[in-house]
């Protein structure tokens, strides 16, 4: 019989050597922990470490060959993961039998995603394997994560462009009096027509993300439950999030925060827009998001901190008098400058209070924004990749607010 | 100082009806499993028993009023919440303090949504409520959530009217040529105008889902990790579902497979399209499938089980010589021919063998779908309600595939 096309014709796979690097980095880990494998099953941790999301348990053991038991699709899941086992699995409760069949006994002690992996998946698998002691591995994996190879980059790179081409585009789009939905439906078809997969995995629970925030005016005043300086009203309490049926007026900053999404992996910019031109006091604001984003470029290195970086973001805006207004006013403000993005839109490194260290491949999103009251938000966002010699651009774009006659 | 505008204006507000209504369900549960309280924090979940999605812990007590403990964004949630008691909560550590300061006593079992809940989560609550048992409500939760009011339902309608008024542009958006992927962009860009919320819940762990699927000749074909019938290739193997740059070509099936959310609220949704016509056996299966949604609206009424209706469907696909085909082909079939929609997408009743009888109220999608080796997929669905007398349709559009010239 014909196959079913199963895979995107142009579709690029994750290579075997970045999957055999990765597995060996965790398998470094489990060694170290003194665990005798891993099992992950969450969808963004299987796509790094098999290049395939289909339902399925992971084993890495701590030495050997991991294998793939899938139990949704297993022939998708061979075509597309560069494994060498990949094992049908009919029903969970097999699991056990196969894994001591292929690795000759039970593991004792097993590392888990225990941050984002239900109780009660959690509580199957103890059941499936009573004489095991599970830990959590979902904070290695994250700091695992953290550091790109050059394909991620190049896949990151990927969904800037979509980004970038539809940046170009908004003078196009933007005009006086269309709401904020039917504008971002207009981008988004946009950012869709070439090649915008839709789905922003974020790690969080309960956190979601549809595209980024599309806001005008006071519309970025709104905070909400989302760990974001920026989220807007939504349409109801019930997404709580995102863009209005406000109509956009000349003079209001448009604030164009897009995440793209290619590949998998995500890009994180933001640039503002506005019909005519931005008040005064709106446009010295963004002038100071851009020089706190030169100040934290300039002192990005690997080794540096992610407290240092934050402290001195927090310092430039201080010295240009809009400290309180700085990522999020009041109740909404939040406590970092930068996130990691990669294959969710919240990885690490977070520029935040922390003593995590810049390393050379991360990957993450400098988004110094202001929040004024009764104005709206402001700011601007790159997503950068630490090199040796500091950071490197992966969206670049002109840093001026785009007018639009 | 003005307020920030966070809550849409024109949006409305979960009653305060409906909330009372909904926590004494939930109460009743609680004291029938002799529970003392339920905390609750996943968004669909707070959103149905609060009226908000603030990042917040419920909690209900088995009597007395139910407190909203917020960390994130109080001032949000008391705003669109009809709940009396929204008490900030600075730190997770302070929810012990105040739900013994507020209820004299710390609860001694606790009902969690043990279902969804990760277990970094969970054990946070252990910690935090160190002389207290944990039980799973979210089995109870569910089944509360399956029979909605009318309120309810209107809501789905509204969800519902996004989705057919997008299916009336389709004839002016869909042209020979044209990928997959920028006709899915026009589509959905016509949605947002008219109010698509963009997320769509989902309860089941690593289920996700962006707009439906809509899929042309043999893409179709492609299953994927997810529990559905149809996934389609996706742009790549880390999102594995989806659309594709594939060119939509005349005489091709064109799966319209539609999900609106409004104010939360999902319809669900399937017609076909075709630029020119069907081949005669695509017709003939679209036919099939319209027969076998109408025996099972037949059969449907209050008491009848779910089972008792996926057994008419598989029947009716048999007696057709289809079924082989039907909800999918080989490894990629599903063992369902509905779902409920509500606040998720995956709620219930499943129709499939399952002994849960249907309830007045009860609002599911019934998609009977064949999946043609080769030549694609097709079928049709609509969301229905239970009435007393039988089910009515809250996405009334003609049922015969769509010709575009």
């Amino acid at each position: 019989m014909e196959r079913p096309p199963l895979v995107e014709p142009g579709a690029t796979l994750v290579p075997a050597a970045e999957v055999a690097r990765r597995v060996a980095g965790l398998q470094a880990t489990l060694a170290a922990r003194d665990l005798d494998a891993a099992v992950l099953v969450q969808n963004a941790d299987l796509y790094y470490f098999s290049g395939t999301v289909q339902q399925s348990y992971l084993y890495v053991p701590a030495a050997g060959e991991a294998t793939l038991f899938v139990r949704r699709l297993a022939a998708r899941a061979r075509l597309e993961s560069p494994l060498g086992a990949v094992v049908e699995l009919a029903a969970p409760r097999d699991l056990p039998g196969l894994v001591a069949e292929r690795y000759g006994a039970l593991p004792r002690r097993v590392g888990l995603e225990l941050d984002v992996l239900p109780v009660a998946d959690f509580r199957r698998l103890e059941e499936l394997l009573p004489e095991t002691a599970f830990e959590d591995v979902g904070r290695d994996i994250v700091r695992l994560r953290a550091v790109k190879s050059p394909w991620e980059v190049e896949r990151i790179r990927g969904a800037a462009a979509i980004t970038l081409g539809v940046y170009e585009l908004i003078p196009g789009l933007l005009r006086e009096g269309i709401t904020e939905a039917e504008f971002a439906g207009r981008v988004e078809a946009e950012a869709r027509r070439l090649g915008h997969e839709g789905v922003i995995r974020m790690r969080g629970f309960n956190q979601e993300m549809f595209y980024g925030q599309l806001l005008s005016g006071v519309s970025g005043w709104a905070s909400s439950y989302l760990d974001t300086p920026l989220a807007g009203t939504g349409l109801s309490a019930a997404i709580a999030q995102g863009v209005s049926f406000k109509p956009i007026r000349r003079g209001e900053p448009v604030v164009f925060d897009f995440v793209s999404t290619s590949q998998g992996y995500i890009a994180d910019f933001t640039r503002i827009f506005v019909i005519g031109e931005l008040p005064g006091e709106l446009r010295r604001a963004y002038e100071a998001a851009v020089r706190i984003e030169a100040a934290v470029v300039a002192a990005a290195r690997p080794g540096v901190t992610c407290r240092g970086l934050y402290e001195t973001a927090l310092a430039a805006a201080d010295d240009q008098g809009l400290g309180e207004f700085f990522m999020g006013h009041g109740e909404g403000r939040v406590r970092f400058v930068g996130h990691g993005v990669g294959l969710e839109l919240d990885e690490l490194p977070v520029l935040a209070a922390s003593d995590l260290e810049l390393a050379v491949g991360m990957v993450f999103a400098l988004e110094p924004k202001f929040v004024l009251p009764g104005l709206g938000a402001i700011g601007v966002e790159d997503t950068w990749v630490v090199t040796g010699a500091g950071l490197e651009c992966l969206t670049p774009a002109p840093t001026q607010v785009r007018e639009v006659a």
